[in-house]
């Protein structure tokens, strides 16, 4: 009964393949011996020729379900000393400020079966939703690598990576890196935390959580699949810094108990343990130590001076200067960063790198420039200045300029523009939304 | 069948109460009427009377099962607005340093019942079985408090609060603090944490962890039942300092990313968690910044200079000094850290206070003082110093003896010989262990 059930549903489809050429008139050849038809199934039943054709679909099928998984070991078992294949930059990473990591190379093959295609990486990227992490993705997508950006959407948005999600190499995990996550990864990127002090300030004790914890999940996930590491640290690591310009080598000047701590001392921490797992479990870490940086997608309220007084100078307020204005920032455009710590993770050295624009500006130089881009009849709100006021700052780049062979290159007047023209369409979609 | 068996037990219990008083031989009285008793049970037997027993049973039993419910709910029905009963020095806490806790006194009664004894209080102290915490432990056993340790052993002895496992008053709980538990108490002391850089560099990531996931544990329990909090942090938050000596204010000189910053960064940030919790949730918290301190039941192998002198005098090795001797320390006994601590506990400032001895010897003079001490005829022997050397730290204590009116009371020459004694005993066992 069953056997007759299967025989009668092949013939059924076997008839279906055999009538649909019938069906376009256009085509007379198609025509041909219709007669003959019963008297090719009646061939088909003798001979168990059925069982063979059975037997042939199992074989077929069977190289097809297996092949993906064959292609998939057979790097490593062919070749098991070739190392991991992603970079030729690949070669065991240290710099003379650390111990050299005694183990040897993963020996792992990439995550992409070899030979099939162009060797392509798959990158990791913590909160690849926020300002500088969507940047960052789209310049890996650009060179064609695939993407998993995680976040936990608590200050990254959805719309600075829209533009990504029909690309079948960019995928979006909704998660919080404070939890463990399981993936099979060549990089991580590991930069989510809020950046900015309003941010941050918000729920200090989870801006710990997602520093130390955040950072040893995804050091935890580093060290199991063999993954390269890296740390976006911050320049707040210096404090209220007593050397000037800051070099890596310099300890800093971190008030362990302020508001602001939760930050400072968190991605401290997170530094530490960075240096931790490479000296003691060999991971390929990196560390950069970024300094303010600009650009566009950045938060609109996140209460730093550039997107200050941009926001404010579109919106025809009066620009908010805290003091005097004769205190110094440096300024670094999104994408000198971007391509930093990219050179960073491709090249063999760990770091701490500072990654940020020397070039210094008094508030009221800033002030001048957001009125020559914007507005020229903008006008400046002077206030007292607040207690915890953020720090002189200004980067020694000397050792990322010798190492990685970086350096900023977009000056604030270049790149300025290219902000304001985001925040321009940011604030007046703000405006029509509540219009409407 | 059920009842009759009951019956039976219930006699033969009484026929024991009744006998045991005859064996003695000594007491004549005892053997009187001894003909008496079958006809005591016959009556017994008659007219219910055994029901009667039973009834009376149940009613006290009931009485006395119910009666420390009902008690523990009767304060907080009938006082409500009683404040937590456990000491006068109980105000809300703050110092000028920092902001005043915004919450009112979390109007809980005491842990233990009033109108039940003295009221006494029920105290956590994390890390109970280890150098620092045995001795507090005792000193709170001593004064007629519930004390619970909980520790995991990783670096303390059972032998350090042995002495203590009949008293009712004290419990010891196996538990790694990395995990959260559920307690109901009045104070949490928080030392566990590894102090000796031999044993905190043993796992440098377990160290954060127990650190930062550790200490947010901790506030998270004394959050949720009220408790008051205190850290016990460590002079290491001040790394190598530029400033001599170190008053509270001063903010440190630490490497975040060498071999000790697990301990170092790891305790700064279990202070910046602590000040999170007051400020953002009105936690009552303490922070104790802890120098170099000594005496008995230190680890032997603890790799510091006091318990490597006493240990190698003991043994009758020479002294190793590293480098020329001259470098200095300041040390200090223990039962004045004890003392410092509680009366941090009690006393109503935040801190952080420094609690150590101020004065300084060099590592010869404590050579000379250990020489003495225990065996005229030691020797000393030099060796390169080492990379990293802990630093020259000298407490500057005003703060502390302004504001807790305390100051170290034990000077070198009477703590050692106390810490001798000890350090002998467990040598002698040791040898001994090692010779049987
Ligand atoms: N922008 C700067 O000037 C600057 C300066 C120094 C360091 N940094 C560092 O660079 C990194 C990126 O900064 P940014 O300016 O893009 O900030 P951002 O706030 O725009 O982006 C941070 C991203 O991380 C996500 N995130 C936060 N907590 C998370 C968690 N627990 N789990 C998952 N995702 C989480 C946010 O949703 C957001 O998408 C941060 O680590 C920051 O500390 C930035
Ligand atoms: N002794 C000093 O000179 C000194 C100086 C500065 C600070 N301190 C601090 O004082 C505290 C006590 O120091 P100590 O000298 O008694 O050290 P110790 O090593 O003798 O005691 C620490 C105790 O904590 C326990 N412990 C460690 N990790 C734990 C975990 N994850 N869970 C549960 N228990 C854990 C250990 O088993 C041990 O009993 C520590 O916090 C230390 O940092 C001590």
């Amino acid at each position: 009964m069953k056997q007759l059930h299967k025989q009668s549903s092949v013939n059924h489809r076997r008839d279906e393949e055999m009538l649909i050429p019938q069906t376009p008139p256009y085509s007379p050849k198609t025509l041909k011996h219709p007669r003959s038809l019963p008297r090719s199934i009646n061939y088909l039943f003798k001979e168990q020729r059925l069982l063979f054709i059975f037997i042939g679909i199992l074989i077929g099928s069977t190289f097809f379900i297996l092949q993906p998984t064959l292609s998939r070991l057979a790097p490593s078992e062919t070749h098991p000393s070739i190392p991991r294949s992603f970079s030729k930059d690949e070669v065991i990473s240290h710099t003379q400020d650390f111990s050299v990591s005694t183990k040897p190379l993963h020996g792992k093959p990439g995550r992409v079966p070899v030979g099939i295609g162009r060797r392509r990486m798959r990158i990791v990227v913590t909160g690849g939703a926020g300002f500088v992490g969507s940047h960052l993705v789209d310049k890996l997508i650009g060179r064609g690598d695939e993407v998993i950006v995680i976040d936990n959407f608590f200050t990254g948005r959805k719309e600075n990576v829209v533009h990504l999600f029909g690309n079948p190499r960019f995928e979006l995990i909704r998660h919080d890196v404070v939890e463990p996550i399981l993936l099979e990864v060549d990089q991580i990127y590991h930069l989510a935390c809020p950046a900015s002090p309003v941010h941050y300030k918000y729920n200090p004790v989870k801006t710990i959580k997602t520093n130390v914890m955040g950072t040893l999940n995804m050091l935890g996930l580093a060290k199991r699949v063999g993954a390269r590491f890296l740390l976006t640290s911050t320049s707040e690591v210096y404090g209220d810094p007593l050397q000037h310009p800051q070099k890596e080598t310099y300890w800093g000047n971190v008030n362990p108990i302020g508001e602001r701590s939760c930050y400072d001392e968190g991605k401290r921490t997170a530094e530490t343990l960075t240096m931790d797992y490479h000296r003691g479990d060999g991971v390929e870490v990196r560390i950069a130590r970024i300094f303010n940086t600009y650009g566009p997608r950045m938060c609109l309220d996140d209460g730093r001076v550039v997107s200050n007084f941009v926001a404010q100078a579109i919106r025809k307020q009066p620009m908010t200067v805290y003091g005097d204005g004769k205190q110094t920032r440096s300024f670094q455009f999104v994408s000198d960063l971007v391509d930093g710590l990219v050179a960073l993770m491709e090249g063999e050295h760990i770091g701490p790198f500072n990654l940020g624009n020397p070039g210094e500006f008094t508030m009221l130089e800033l002030a001048e420039v957001v009125k020559d881009t914007i507005d020229p009849s903008a006008t400046i709100e002077y206030k007292p200045n607040t207690a915890d006021d953020p720090h002189m700052r200004k980067p020694d780049i000397s050792k990322a300029k010798e190492l990685l062979n970086w350096e900023p290159k977009i000056p604030l007047r270049e790149g300025l523009p290219l902000m304001v023209n985001d925040f321009r369409n940011r604030i007046l979609n703000e405006d029509e939304g509540k219009g409407s």
